[in-house]
């Protein structure tokens, strides 16, 4: 990928570090402020992908003398991109991970230039994958073990915010997906059988229904609301059913329109009395979390969700809120901690280069995630006091804890990848396995507890000294 | 572009008119149900790129090796697939146009097979780049004249949902982006100038804003609100800015947090007190239509508007609505029409080849459209009868028009480019001069009127007599 798929700002602070000779050694932290759709959790998700485009990173044919025409950049700026790579190290937490507001998910260790270049690009990644996967991982909760399928792509924002959603809905829990250039691409099942259009096509429902039936026997969904879904749809659907099954096959309805919950039990009814127990409903039209939830809370019969504009665009939350700030930066030799002030408190970012504690209880549930500076030891055995990050004096002490797991770990060193890529499987396995840990109050989908993101009292200490710094300075300059 | 960026059913289907010998000439249309944002109108945007694709579009290598993998396709489907191009015609409104539901805006004229493939394609593109551009024109409306900018990479979702997006947002109205590799693609004017980590790189606030405007001080904007922006930010810039001044060049500060209001008035005071009257002011920070607005009627000094997050995701409503149904299929050389029952009547498609004809009055604004069947003859001095699409003896008569005009025409014949491709500037343009047009009673933000879009009398005749037909054919068999 090219590198000037970049806010513009970037390249002129790059040629600016550049001309000034000012390129250190820095740490920038990708963090984000706010939990989307309401929720209590968020899965990190889009590293994997982030590596790769970082490791291949080099400016394409015609990118330069774009540059150039702009009128701005200096020839031998122009001549030093050329050769530009990416050859910093990252930290990075675990594809998959649950993670909270305020936690560093990256911390880029690169020079000045090369971190900064890679800014947008990195939140572009990063955001949307992980704002996906989050959505999909509460409609995949709300459907409680039923399967999930992605259905966005005509809805999606644009190619890739089809195909990258793909990706990150299979890690956030679907079983399949619709678009077929996904399937390739990243060898997620794909899934559909037939549109309106099928049914349409042809000059009665049943006679399309009995064509699909003789071609696709052992995958035949039938979709029943065409025309009308009791009085033509499901009787159709239960000839061709009653066919199936003399064959030994299992018939599928979906239902795309109406009161899902009405007609699900109705055609439940229908097909149960014609002797097709074992055939199986489907259904869309624009579901989400809290309609999937409340449609089982009712107890309709619904077997399987396919899901689609609102779990492909993240709807209630079309962005998640990462952000990219430098903590700290080398002069002489070490490191110096760095921060943005803000008038907003809420906009403040924790200085200094920093770990991310998970302390878990007795019972091996996560109870708290803790913010240190890198080179504390945090020992699970002792009793630790959690401060509130923006509240100086708010803290509570916590003790008993079973187990305590550093979150961040190295995953690139010197531009290159530290181990092999885990396949898609395995992340969607991780995210149902760090989900499953997460005590319910956290996952419920509507107000949730808070969990407890809090800073070591090192960091503390250096984050309200820094503040403290400044606002004196700043008094006796003005 | 490959067409396996597709839903998997469009595939399971063609497999399916392909050995049923079932490959009619077909018409389908791409219509919308709702205009997003609460808004009364949206601006028609996308037909230039998808022209593009479907004039290339062919399976690329290893898609059909993919599909064979699948184990349902038969080896003469995908040996049918390998030379799959799309031959059609399309008909479709100019890019640009201002737009309202239930009008076609595409019509696709092509053998069953061809038309159903591109489904998922066209509506991807066609309904995310209308969105943007949509949000973009209510941005641009809302902002009365002064500039905005498009700054919405790193939020956007994907990359695509970016590149796209800036296009959209060009023709919707910004002037410029920050997405660098838009600017190169599309030739979209570039800007940006400097983040807090510019500022954050030096030692101090004041050094960072000089070193800035040594090196750009034609193009010196100042991100003022990294620590303190009344007491450090504008302290500083106003130094700058009169260091700058002497040289002949012109300051422009940035403010990206706090209230808007207060401090860009607070900011213009300082500035015009220390003689920078003529240095502008720049804000961002989550900005969309209505809070434009209000900055506006408040009397807020703010010359520029970076809009990132909420315009390039349409905040508000993720996704546009856009459907693609069947509308007429051919049989025994000649079309008959067809069309989507459904239990919902809002989820009914209108029958038939049609046309739309757009009103004027006397005064040149438009005041209704007609939806009519092809073949009618349309005479603006005659009295018309415009039917409500849903409520069968709903009507209304209209007479003494200027003039009317036919939006859909001939954009591709045989799967070739009708006519060349205008350029960005030219479809900004378009998108002015139509929206000028329009009464500021269907354009406000909030509850605007309702734009009629109606059906003639032959139209509307054959709709319900179709209904008809299928209910009492239907009480018959059951």
């Amino acid at each position: 990928m090219t590198p000037l798929l970049t806010d513009f700002y970037e390249l002129t602070m790059i040629q600016g570090y550049y001309l000034e000779n000012r390129n250190p050694y820095v740490v920038f932290d990708m963090f984000f402020r706010k939990q989307p759709f309401g929720g209590g959790f968020s899965i990190f998700t889009g590293l994997e992908e982030l590596i790769n485009i970082l490791e291949t990173l080099t400016f394409q044919p015609g990118d330069l003398e774009f540059l150039k025409e702009q009128g701005i950049f200096r020839d031998s700026f122009l001549e030093y991109l050329k050769d530009f790579r990416f050859t910093g190290d990252l930290y990075a937490m675990e594809e998959g991970t649950v993670i909270f507001p305020g936690e560093p998910l990256i911390r880029v260790h690169a020079p000045l230039i090369q971190a900064q270049l890679v800014e947008s690009l990195l939140l572009n990644r990063i955001n949307f994958q992980t704002l996906i996967a989050t959505k999909t991982a509460r409609v995949t909760l709300a459907a409680d073990g039923r399967g999930v399928l992605e259905f966005g792509l005509r809805r999606a924002q644009g190619s890739d915010g089809a195909l990258s959603a793909s990706r990150a809905a299979f890690i956030g829990g679907v079983a399949a997906t619709s678009n077929t250039l996904a399937g390739k691409h990243f060898g997620i099942p794909v899934s559909g059988t037939m549109a309106h259009s099928w049914v349409m096509a042809f000059d009665s429902e049943l006679e399309s229904f009995r064509r699909y039936a003789k071609i696709y026997p052992e995958k035949c969904v039938l979709l029943i609301d065409t025309y009308d879904t009791l009085n033509s749809g499901v009787e159709n659907a239960i000839i061709v059913g009653k066919e199936l099954k003399e064959k030994g096959h299992r018939l599928g309805i979906r239902l795309d329109s109406g009161d899902l919950e009405y007609l699900s039990k109705e055609v439940r009814k229908q097909l149960d009395e014609n002797g097709l127990e074992d055939a199986f409903i489907a259904v869309s039209n624009d579901l989400n979390e809290n309609i999937i939830a409340q449609l089982i809370r009712s107890g309709s019969p619904i077997d399987l969700w396919g899901v689609g504009t609102q779990l492909i665009t993240g709807a209630g939350d079309a962005a998640f809120s990462g952000v990219y700030k430098m903590s700290a930066r080398e002069e002489k030799g070490e490191f110096i901690p760095t921060m943005k002030l803000s008038d907003n408190p809420e906009k403040m970012s924790n200085p200094g280069i920093k770990q991310v504690y998970r302390f878990y209880d007795k019972t091996g549930h996560p109870c708290g995630d803790l913010i240190t500076l890198e080179e504390e030891n945090i020992n699970p055995d002792q009793t630790i006091t959690f401060y509130h990050p923006m509240y100086e004096y708010t803290h509570i002490t916590v003790s008993h804890c079973s187990r305590v797991e550093p979150l961040l770990e190295k995953v690139m060193q010197k531009g290159k990848r530290v181990s092999p890529s885990p396949s898609l499987d395995e992340l969607q396995q991780r995210t149902r396995e760090n989900l499953s840990h997460i005590p319910e109050r956290y996952t419920r989908l509507i107000n949730p507890h808070i969990y407890k993101v809090s800073l070591s009292e090192t960091l503390k200490t250096l984050k309200f000294r820094m503040i403290d710094d400044f606002t004196s300075q700043h008094t006796e300059t003005y």
